[in-house]
């Protein structure tokens, strides 16, 4: 089956819809990622990751809605950055569509960590207001289980993967071209836990936007990681959609 | 120069983006297109042209939105249907990320005619609000009279393009593999007028969802609408930025 | 049959509006019309079009709701510039309150341009979210066409007829006393186009507010205009409601 | 002077706003007045005693909006009603169009009753957000106080004026052509209090939608009301605008 | 049985809710009430009379709602002064909260004037969009009648009892301990009338913030100022729930 | 000092308000806490706390706010559920209140989990449209690591306290009146991990709404937790607030 949604005509549409057993709305983001990663992280990896889940699932892929929510890193230069209500109405409408064509299942999956709480909302006004319950959403989902045994470098407070070894890993089995890994420095800056009890912007305290070591990435450590997010998804949705 | 916006890092974007003429942000939408195109029309179409407008006038490139309003064929199976507000949103947190940035010029550009208003409803919001002013807004500009000679077929009403001749062309053009001219089928509504003074989806008098001649659809004619229109949008930008 | 809605009293109206074939909604401006007409130019021309359409139709009508989107026109002295967000609200709820009372059929009519994309926006809110589909939408319909053989002058850009020969033909036809026509001018701006692509306030290309003509009006063009236009729209309403 | 703010034309509202007094937005609303009142009491009466005052105090005169807050005679045939979210912004949005012209002093005068909380809520918004102080806002200002002597019939419940004596008088000043007197019953329903605890329309506890007695109203009382009433308003304007 | 909704359990409150008479929403404020008395006097008298209230009438109470729309006072120093739209979000979003459990009855009670028209709006919203219909709302229902023959000193304006006899000497009976007797003043502030038809903060007319005469409250009268407000809210509740 | 913020006279606020180090707005819930505990827990331990931290710290205490976001527990009886959106706006116009009467820092402070995205969206709000920085927010911050020592029974899923040991130790210190153990029980819910990852109310996998081990909760574990919390807020405190 071609798993891309928009590639068949509405008559086909009109026979595969109903029987689909669900439809995945990728989304990423246009922020930084260190010296060593473009813009693009987010939206490469979600995308790539969300092709792999839905040739596994059986599901069909929307195109990716490539902006996020990226309030800590919106003042570093190239940033896109939306509000949540934002974000959550596009899915909602989205999502709405689907339901309209009698999509039974919709999965959300984001390639960027910040649009987590936007899924969540836009998965509770679906539930609320238009008793539509199988929503889905998913970004990382037990990342930090996941890739034990596979990073070497410590996560920076313990759950940091942005631009680090872990998404410079999986960048270099995606878009091995659009990684400069010679720029890519070592950065572990102070935890003095002040961010998570006020509103900090990321250049308070990062220098490179990247903290952690990506220094150490590999193709192979991306390609094992994405091979078992990848794996975690399909297992869920295995669970959720019988 | 590399025109796609999300592929430099950020270091690089701080020297970029202040000396960069302009970025184009793509619109596209999901939606029938008749018995023969697929779904992804409007965004094959507006991505490419979005591209070599892009490379013609010294313009970064951001990724497409994908979704569109499309009330008229949101019945039609497979139809992602955003609201305008939702779509305004988008675009004015966009340009004001861009703005936020030093990018002096920002270009909304639509492969798909229904999200005109909303471009031009952003527009105003950012004139208004924030005092943006240098924003544009094209979606297939002067067409009707940029493809006299190249269209056979009359257009429906004076100026139907949906599924027709002119998109089918196009679509001949940047997608072929995507085609299926076989299934192509001519249908000219009959003209009631009623549709420009009440709601009116399009199923209630198109059976095919593309009113008009598809039939005659050749690459040739739409290579030549593609250059006509980006030729038009570089003029424009000559004459909007100096 | 008295077509004043307002100037019956309840009793009569229970009666009265279950049975009635439609009740019209007049909308207008209060903006500027050149240098020889008065900022009432689409309130009046509205309104007298809105009684001779109650009268040949058998609609009730409604006071006129005399404030506009004057976006293009605001800084010109004098204009009340009202959101497309708020005319859509006062549009919505009176015809929700029309449904409330029995009444089946909605006519929007508007004497201002502007007011077109509200009225259409109002009419599918009312569709999507009301299930109120019979509510139909009028600004000077067809009037590019209905026009020749009347006008003179050519229109500027091709449909341009504010405060130019169309609409002072009208108010010589409506209220003369308000007419200056000593103090008209010929104004044709430069058609650089780049106002279909940006906002682009009225100011920055026309020294008068009324591009086109004026000067050759008379009452009598006026007449037929009207008696045109009206017309129309009776043709267009017994399409309608049958 | 001619008091008809919309009769003038922009170069001659380029003078005239700047220096003038006062701009007055009069209110009304399409509602029940009983048997033998039309709909369109609120409008007619605060259009002719905005009229006055515009000639008494020097101030221009816009023309009215005629819908109004009408919760509790919604439900009686003809009702228009809007909420009160919809009055207020245009209330504010009329009133910063006359901002924008340098207009100094916005007089709100409503006709209705019911549009007070709104004029009240618009005003403070325009004070709040826009720090335009000079707004003022006038619904049958002190009436209890000043039918004193010319009434006979005791008000319900002590202030209840509502297509009672009060307004019939005024309308037989006003419009007599449109007063069915030999219509109007007497009607006092019970004071339970509860209405004022509770929402509770007022088809509940009136039949005729006209408590009060209505039946000895004259002419000469309405005119002698209304010159009170416009009295007392010049005094405030004079007291507020030096 | 406990009044207090909040001490029970759930698998309690299983069986409670559904056979309650009805559950009291209290309200307050924080803000100014002169140089004798805390900002904590409208939740105070709130929360101690809607104690009265629940015992005498069999309700639940619920926890205080403590801060109110004060927009008249919010520039004397310590008022938190809420929107009246968010009062009213979290007034609607508790009875539905409270609607979904199977209570019959809210009841809105108010120890802070300026909080009666959001709680009126709140009903409102509550019987339109939400079928709700039995909701009530006090705030001191009419305590100038009520205290004709305790108060010795006359109201300013007729009606003004903020942090006067009236209230102060509630407090003497409510919380005896945070009045500073000692540091009342008598103020009259002339009655200009122009705080009713304009925005106008308290600070603009008093020095005190206490207009009236708190120098002769006694607990005496505070006593008998609470049993007939609490009695006669107790009559209307008899009335309204049979 | 005396901490409670509205137990002062305006004129006392006026000296105090400027000079105080911060003001605590405490937060809390009505929702269910199991078999054996009432539906105050989360009001009682946030009101608690907030007292003993702004003794520590200097600082004013509010009343308490005592409705939260409680989603998941929305349908076992007695909950009152609002939105995030509404608690955004209380938490907003309180801290926009303070911020007028010149106080520096702002700490939000809730003894529900559930509240935190509002809390952390309200300081965002604050910190782009209102330039208000120094607003910091807590709900039992560091606590998995806080009790390690103290507790006895296992969280369930490794961090849920919700009505288990950790908040039924806590109210044995505070409210002993209103626990009763007795009705304790034991309930470790499979782990489905799908709570994760769709909208999954609590009540499809607890049937006492208390995952984990109660019945082991004393007094002195309560209290020792109380002093951990309590002293790592303070330690944050100190080291935001020089």
């Amino acid at each position: 089956m071609n798993i891309m949604y928009d590639e068949y005509s509405w008559p086909e549409m009109k026979e595969l819809l109903p029987k689909v057993r669900g439809v995945i709305v990728p989304l990423g983001s246009v922020e930084e990622h260190g010296y060593h990663l473009p813009l693009c992280v987010d939206n490469a990896l979600g995308f790539e990751m969300s092709k792999r889940l839905a040739e596994k699932t059986g599901c069909l892929l929307l195109p990716i809605f490539p902006f996020g929510q990226v309030w800590s890193t919106r003042n570093f230069p190239g940033a896109i950055s939306l509000s949540e209500e934002t974000i959550v109405s596009v899915l909602v409408e989205v999502a709405l569509s689907l339901k309209r064509h009698g999509v039974k299942n919709v999965i959300f999956h984001s390639g960027h960590l910040g649009n987590a709480p936007a899924m969540k909302k836009a998965a509770r006004v679906l539930y609320d207001n238009y008793d539509f319950k199988n929503v889905f959403y998913f970004a990382y989902p037990d990342y930090v289980k996941l890739s034990q045994g596979v990073m070497e470098a410590p996560m920076w407070k313990g759950n940091g993967m942005h631009a680090a070894e872990f998404e410079t890993s999986m960048m270099l089995a995606v878009r091995p071209e659009l990684v400069h890994l010679e720029r890519a420095v070592i950065e572990y800056p102070e935890d003095t836990c002040t961010m998570d009890f006020r509103c900090m912007p990321w250049e308070e305290y990062t220098a490179t936007g990247a903290p952690g070591d990506p220094t150490i990435s590999t193709k192979e450590k991306g390609e094992e990681l994405i091979r078992r997010l990848v794996g975690r998804m399909t297992e869920l949705i295995d669970q959720f959609i019988k």
